[in-house]
């Protein structure tokens, strides 16, 4: 039996296909690839029986996924990531069901890990050495620890004002890191140039198909864990919005192989920083894409994004589901970061706290209502940005 | 059917009995207590194939852990961390299987998230309110996040040399924390006049009988996980040494069930940092119990522990599987940090590089064979340690 049911990529733009054999960025009119499955006969083996006796790491999906021989799978264990029942917060708010998938429990401490994976494994099959990405933080520390044990060289170029936790986290994997000043759009430039002179493969956000594979899983999780049912409310914090976009792909899938009702889909939140909303500037507006945000600032450096590659899959996965997004300010993120930990016992990233936020925001606005269950993602732990946490001075 | 079979406390040094139900810290002769189960009753729920449908957390061992009503429970989704097969590594050496647990994958970001799970819950069934203790960094993060998750209030003492962003941890929390000049064994004899003085439960290192029931399952899950068997050798990084005395007493619970062969045991290795050394020194000299080490020092700060309450019980699980006891220095701890992430992608916390280290110098001298299979417990991810990692000045 096939380990893969992958069957080719597409343009999710233009319509034009690709073999999923070759090696590709991304579809000759510049949009980002997806990929595609033979759900018919995935599903013979692809059932929720199997499912329950596999190992809980997100290969457990392999047959939704792009690599197509096990021995290819570069693995840390990564995957099936709790889903915490925050009854305390539910309970103060008066919200039915509050869960918050808790992504801070993957190899390297964010969900940077699952793309991460799945991409440098599919990257080792097509037969590459060498990769270069620019980065925000946490996406370099994955892909870097994940190609030194696939054995391959990465090159990573970081903006300076990235957490520097994570410039360890490359440096000590044995990457070739630049420390650049600017934001990652200029690292991003910057690979753009020098990858083809060099040889490297560009794995930038949705520059390669198969990242956004690896951030699928959260979703096809949170329909294995909710008893393949989905939530009312998912809410995700919006950078590059893979991870959105992903969640909704899986869902789908899920769909079209009849694991989930076909009647309900969540409805999907893209969570922004007042300093950096581009998204939400375009969906407040009722655009399909979005513009570049000049002079982006937070201190959720993950979602210091200021124009997206895939912004018009985010907006349309938000428009079909009648979902919505929403910009929160810093100063309540990071008074937000301390209240979580004190109710829930869980210290989340900014970019958690912000999706928080936006869950009472949206409550208290009518639009998430009493009955409901919301899944908030944390993409990672809240100790990966020690310089956001304000520490009083202790005396003995 | 009964959540837990817990039976009774007893203690090991003088075995007196005590009843489970009541609120103990240690036996009255001074040794730490041990808890006991029904195993007879156990066994006919906890069996091989039960465990395969449970979730993939340290909740699916209920029958053998002391919490008796599920509705005590207090969890972040802690358990069944990967065991990632080290095979880049196990080439270059010459050794047939090494095997990394991987510790760093837990809420909070080490191993210390088993303890304080199964202890805030069984302080919570016994209706704790309060609870104090010492710590050097990584036990008091969990232990007040964990806390703050129960609705408990918890005091925490810390050195001032402990990691800075356990601090953080236990400061977002909203613990009670103080700062102190000194070692964790100053921290512990505040704890130990304050607490009783202000009705404060006393949950330091072996000081309550139920922190290593968590840590029991690092053992049960290894067994699970190796499919009911145990590997030849089992590498431990030992400061309080609360995880090598569990992982011996759930094998020993194993066997007694039935549950695994009852002619092997894993020769159990406790590994020390030459600056903080007295198991070492105890095990050289062939005694049943250890000194205080003077002035101890190292970076590998969760095992800068000058005497342990349970070495008894240490020294005890070496001997009696013909394992050993290896100190490391320093350098070598960091160097290897940096060729653990190089090879396996896997950035470890010093401790986690000293057990790597003790494998190579064990395999080295013909103490561990080139055909045996061992693991190598990593207790937490590199991140936690910033301060220990070397980080160049990069340009852009």
């Amino acid at each position: 039996m096939s380990y893969s049911f992958v069957s080719h990529l597409y343009c999710p733009k233009c319509a034009k296909t690709y073999s999923s054999d070759a090696l590709i960025n991304t579809c000759t009119c510049g949009a980002p690839l997806l990929v595609d499955y033979d759900f018919e006969s995935a599903k013979r083996m692809f059932t929720k029986e199997n499912l329950q006796t596999r190992k809980p790491n997100l290969w457990r999906y392999h047959e939704l996924l792009p690599i197509k021989s096990v021995e290819h799978v570069i693995t840390l264990g990564e995957g099936m990531t709790p889903i915490i029942d925050c009854k305390t917060t539910a309970a103060k708010m008066g919200l039915k069901r509050l869960l918050i998938k808790d992504e801070g429990q993957l190899p390297t401490g964010s969900f940077k890990a699952r793309g991460s994976a799945v991409g440098v494994s599919k990257a080792k099959e097509l037969g590459i050495d060498e990769l270069a990405m620019p980065t925000n933080g946490n996406a370099g520390a994955a892909w870097s620890l994940y190609a030194a044990r696939a054995g391959m060289k990465s090159h990573i170029i970081m903006p300076k004002d990235a957490p520097s936790i994570t410039r360890q986290e490359v440096y000590i994997a044995g990457s070739d890191l630049r420390i650049i000043p600017g934001l990652i759009s200029d690292a991003g430039k910057m690979i753009a140039e020098e990858a083809p002179l060099k040889g490297w493969f560009n794995v930038s956000t949705l520059k390669e198909p198969y990242r956004i594979e690896g951030k699928k899983t959260m979703g096809l999780e949170i329909a294995e864990q909710l008893n393949w049912t989905v939530p009312d409310v998912i809410l995700y914090p919006t950078g590059g919005g893979v991870g959105l976009i992903g969640i909704y792909k899986a869902l789908k899938e899920l769909q079209k192989m009849g694991m989930i009702a076909e009647d309900k889909m969540p409805r999907m939140v893209a969570v922004q920083a007042e300093g950096c909303a581009p998204i939400v500037k375009a969906f407040n507006e009722g655009k399909t894409e979005s513009e570049f945000w000049n002079n982006s600032v937070t201190s959720a450096f993950g979602i210091n994004v200021p124009k997206a590659l895939g912004d018009f899959l985010v907006l349309d996965a938000i428009y079909k589901t009648n979902g919505c997004a929403i910009a929160i300010d810093d100063e309540t993120i990071l008074a937000d970061q301390k209240e979580i930990a004190e109710h829930e016992g869980l210290f989340v990233c900014p970019e958690g706290s912000a999706v928080y936020t936006a869950t009472k925001r949206l409550f208290k606005s009518g639009w998430i209502k009493e009955d409901e269950t919301v899944v908030c993602i944390n993409t990672g732990m809240g100790i990966k940005y020690p310089e956001t946490v304000y520490l009083p001075e202790f005396e003995g």
